[in-house]
C-alpha cells in the first residue's frame, strides 16, 4: 500500500478516440499495460494511477493534435517528461491519455552572443549540457535527477546550486505552450526584460501540466566559470552547520552550493557510494568565480566555519573528484534507502526564511528522535530549503501512517515560520490539502485561473487546485 | 495637443457612490479639479484623464472598502502611486476613483537577518533605502525616479542596476492585494523559493493596476557593497561602445550599472549638470564588490574597452561624486528637454537580444539623424534596453504625428529582433496597440486571465489589454 490519492471520477476516452490517436500515431500510441503503469508513477510513494493510453510526440504540432482531440471528448492529458517528479504529479488520477514528450529532444537554438538556447520540452538536462560542452556555456539548474528541462519547468524545479543561480523561476525566458483548448502561443520574446503585459512565463513555469502542455522552453545560459573549488566539511552539531549557513547568506558570499547532510545521511553516502567521510552534520561546499575571487570566498567561509568549531574542510580539486562528490550528494537517496533494506523513500521538502531555518531544523530532528521511522536530512540550506526522506516498510501501515504524521509537523511547522510547503518538489496531489494552509484565500484566485485557461479542468486534473 | 487615447464609454461614479466616499473618508476624499487633474496625468506626453474623485487611503482594509464600494456599482478604480509612469498607466480613461496610495508609507518590517523587508505601497524606493541607512543593506532596482514601490511592482520597473540585480520581477518576494471583488489575499510566503502553485506574486507584477490593487509588498534587500567604484569612459563610436558592453555581458563580469549615454545625450547633460564630459558616445560603470573583486571586474573591463579605443576612464571615486553622477544620469530626461527650450519629452523604451543590440541601435540613430525631431539615446545596455526622449513642440502635430512615426518604427524594428516593445516602462494605454504584434495569440490568454479575475473591467480600465 501506498499514500491513497482522493478519490475522483474517471473519465477514460472512449474507444473511437483511442483508435483515432492510433490511426494518428501508430506504434506511437500505446496502451499496454506496462507502458501505462510506467507512465502513472514517479518517483515517489504515492499511489500510482495508469494512464488509459500512452502517446510519443514529437513536434508542438502533434501535442496540439492531441489536446484537440482529447479537449472534443474531455478527456484528461498528462503530460510526462521523465517520471522524476515526487508528489505524484504524473498520475492519471482519472484516467486519459499521457502525453510522453521524451522524443520532443532537439536543441533548437544556442545563441552563445545571447547566453541563452531553446530546447523541445524532453531535452534533459544532461543532453542539454554535454550538447554545450564546447561552447563555454553551461545550464546551472540541477534537481539531482536527469530531469527533462519541460518537467523542470513545469514543476518549477531548482536544486543544489540555486542558491547562487536562482530556481527554474528565474532562468526561463520563454515558453511554447499548448493550451487547454489547442491554441498555440509563445508567452515571451528573448529580451532579457520586459515590461510588456503579464508575465505569461511565470504563470507556467510550476502549473504542473494543469494549464498547459509546455512543448519549447528558452533557458538562461552562464559562463563555465574560470575557477571551481569544492569542499566537503564536518560540524560539530546541526546547529553550528546551518548557522555557518545563515552567516555565509547574510555575508553575501556568492557560493554556488552549500549543501546541508546530517550525520544519518552521511552514514549513508559512505555506505552507498565508498566515502570515510566523518559521520557528524556536514556541509559541502562549492565555490564558482575568478581564481582570485573563488580564492577569497574561501577565506570568507572557512574563517565562518572555524567560529562555529569547524576546520577539517576536504578539498575536491579535480573534476573528477567534484563530480564523485556531487554524484554522492545526488545520490542520497539511493544511499537512504540501503540504510533499511527492503524499504521504500517517501521524500518531502520544505524551505523558510534563513533566519529560521535553524529553529526549523532542530524542531524537526526532536521529531525524528521520537520516532521508529529513520529519515534522513539533506537540505539545499543556502535558500531555506531541506529535504526529509522517510523510509517505509510498504508492507506496514503503521509505517505509513507515521511518516504522514511527521510530515505535516514538518509543513505546519514550515508553513508556521513563513515558509512554504514545498520549496522544490511541487504540490502535484501529495501536498494539494496543504496548499490552503498555506495560502488561504490565494488557493481560489489559482481556481480562477485554472478555470479561465482549463474550464473543462482536462489538463492534468486533481493536481494543484481541485476544481 | 497630445498622442489621443482610444474613445472609451465613460463610467462615472453615481453621486451616491460620492457621498458614500466623503461620509467614510471626509477630507481624503477629493473632487477638487486640480486634485483630479493631477491625479489623471503622468510623467509622460501622453493625454491626462482625470479621476471622478481622489480618494487617500491608510491601510489595506480601506482599499478594500473602497474597493467594494466602487465593485457594486462598477466604477472605476485607478491606483496611484506617485504619478511617475511613461505611458499613461494612471489616465481614468473612463473616468471614476483614483486610489492615491502615498499615505501607506509605512515601513512594517525589516529583517536584517533575512534580507528582506515589507512595506506598504506607498513607500518610496528612497525612503526606503533613508531607512536602511544603518542596517548595511539597501534595495537596487532605481528606475531614476523616487517611484512608489507598489508602482514600481506594478509596472515591473527596473533601471540603471538591474543588470546585476535584477527587475522587479526577481526582487518581489510577496504582496498583498486587493482584488477587484474585494478580497484581500497575500500571493506567497517569505521563503526564497516555493514551488507550492501558481506564482500569484509574478501575475500582480507588471500588472499595472488591471487585476487588483497592490497595498504591501515584500522585498530582497542586500548588503551595502564593500567597495563601490564608478568611472564615466567615451567612445570613437556609438559601435564601439555597444560592442564593450555586449562583450563585457557575454564575459560575465558581474558589473553592476552599465549604461550608454549618444553624444547628444551627453551634450544635454555636460549643460544641464555642469559637467564638461567629452561630447561622444559615453557610458556610464559602477562595480560592486570586495576591493579586490572590484579591481578585477575594473581591469577586465578596461581590457575590453581598450579594444574599441576608449581609454579616458573618468573615476567618481568619492560617494559625493558618484552621487552627482548617477543624478546627472537620472536627470537625463529634463537635461534633453533643455536642449529645446519649451519642447515636451515623449519617452520610449524597448529591449532587444544583446547580440542585436549594435544593430537595433545603430538602426534607430539612422532615423533620428534623417528625422527633423531631436530624441537623444540613453539606455540601460547591459539588459539590451534602451529610450529615446524625443524633443517635440507641444504645439506642433507634425512633430507629434513624427515621433510617432520614429516610435512606432522603433518598437517594430526591436519585436523584429525578437525583441519587446518596452523593456521597463511598460504599456499602459500607450503602447497597448503594439501588444498585439509582440505577444500575438498570448494576448488572448492575458485577456482571460483579465476576465477571470475583474470580470466587471474596473480595474484600471483600458490598461494593457483591451477588453
Amino acid at each position: 500500500m501506498a499514500l491513497a490519492a482522493p478519490a475522483l471520477p474517471k473519465k477514460p476516452p472512449a474507444p473511437a478516440l483511442i483508435e483515432k490517436l492510433r490511426a494518428r500515431f501508430g506504434e506511437r500510441l500505446s496502451t499496454a499495460a506496462a507502458m501505462r503503469e510506467q507512465h502513472g508513477r514517479d518517483e515517489s510513494y504515492h499511489q500510482p494511477f495508469a494512464p488509459d493510453a500512452v502517446v510519443f510526440v514529437q513536434s508542438t504540432e502533434e501535442v496540439q493534435e492531441v489536446v484537440k482531440l482529447c479537449a472534443a471528448e474531455k478527456v484528461p492529458i498528462i503530460p510526462f517528461g521523465t517520471g522524476t517528479s515526487l508528489e505524484g504529479h504524473v498520475a492519471a488520477l482519472q484516467g486519459g491519455v499521457c502525453l510522453d514528450l521524451s522524443q520532443m529532444n532537439r536543441i533548437l537554438r544556442v545563441s552563445p552572443e545571447d547566453l541563452d538556447v531553446t530546447v523541445e520540452a524532453g531535452v534533459t538536462r544532461k543532453q542539454l549540457n554535454e550538447h554545450l560542452r564546447d561552447t563555454g556555456l553551461f545550464f546551472p539548474i540541477d534537481p539531482g535527477a536527469n530531469a527533462s528541462l519541460g518537467g523542470m519547468t513545469a514543476t518549477r524545479a531548482s536544486g543544489t546550486n540555486a542558491v547562487r543561480y536562482g530556481t527554474m523561476r528565474e532562468n526561463v525566458l520563454a515558453l511554447t505552450v499548448v493550451l487547454a483548448d489547442g491554441r498555440v502561443i509563445r508567452t515571451a520574446r528573448r529580451a532579457r526584460k520586459s515590461a510588456a503585459g503579464y508575465d505569461l512565463t511565470r504563470i507556467f513555469v510550476g502549473s504542473e501540466g494543469t494549464l498547459g502542455v509546455i512543448t519549447e522552453v528558452t533557458l538562461r545560459l552562464y559562463g563555465i566559470p574560470e575557477a571551481i573549488s569544492a569542499a566537503v566539511c564536518p560540524f560539530p552539531t546541526i546547529e553550528d552547520a546551518v548557522n555557518t549557513v545563515i552567516e555565509t547568506i547574510q555575508s553575501g558570499i556568492p557560493v554556488a552550493r552549500i549543501e546541508l547532510l546530517d550525520e544519518v545521511q552521511m552514514q549513508a553516502i559512505n555506505r552507498y557510494s565508498k566515502f570515510d567521510y566523518k559521520v557528524a552534520p556536514t556541509l559541502f561546499f562549492e565555490f564558482h568565480g575568478t581564481p582570485r575571487g573563488v580564492e577569497e570566498q574561501v577565506g570568507q567561509v572557512k574563517a565562518i566555519a572555524a567560529e562555529h568549531g569547524a576546520h577539517d574542510f576536504v578539498w575536491a580539486s579535480t573534476q573528477e573528484e567534484r563530480a564523485r562528490l556531487w554524484q554522492a550528494r545526488h545520490d542520497a537517496y539511493y544511499a537512504a534507502l540501503a540504510l533499511k533494506p527492503g524499504s521504500k523513500g517517501w521524500a518531502t521538502d520544505v524551505c523558510v526564511p534563513i533566519s529560521r531555518l535553524a529553529e526549523c531544523i532542530s524542531e524537526t530532528k526532536k521529531d525524528l528522535a521520537e520516532s521508529f521511522v529513520p529519515a534522513p536530512l539533506v537540505g539545499h540550506v543556502g535558500d531555506g530549503n531541506f529535504h526529509l526522506s522517510f523510509l517505509i516498510d510498504p508492507t506496514k501501515p503503521e509505517e505509513i501512517a507515521e511518516a504522514a504524521r511527521l510530515n505535516e509537523r514538518l509543513v505546519h511547522r514550515a508553513i508556521a515560520m513563513d515558509g512554504t510547503c514545498t520549496g522544490e518538489h511541487g504540490v502535484g496531489w501529495g501536498k494539494i490539502d496543504f496548499l490552503l494552509a498555506e495560502h488561504g484565500e490565494a488557493v481560489s484566485v489559482m481556481r480562477q485561473i485554472k478555470k479561465a485557461l482549463d474550464p473543462d479542468n482536462i489538463m492534468n486534473p486533481g493536481k494543484i487546485v481541485r476544481m
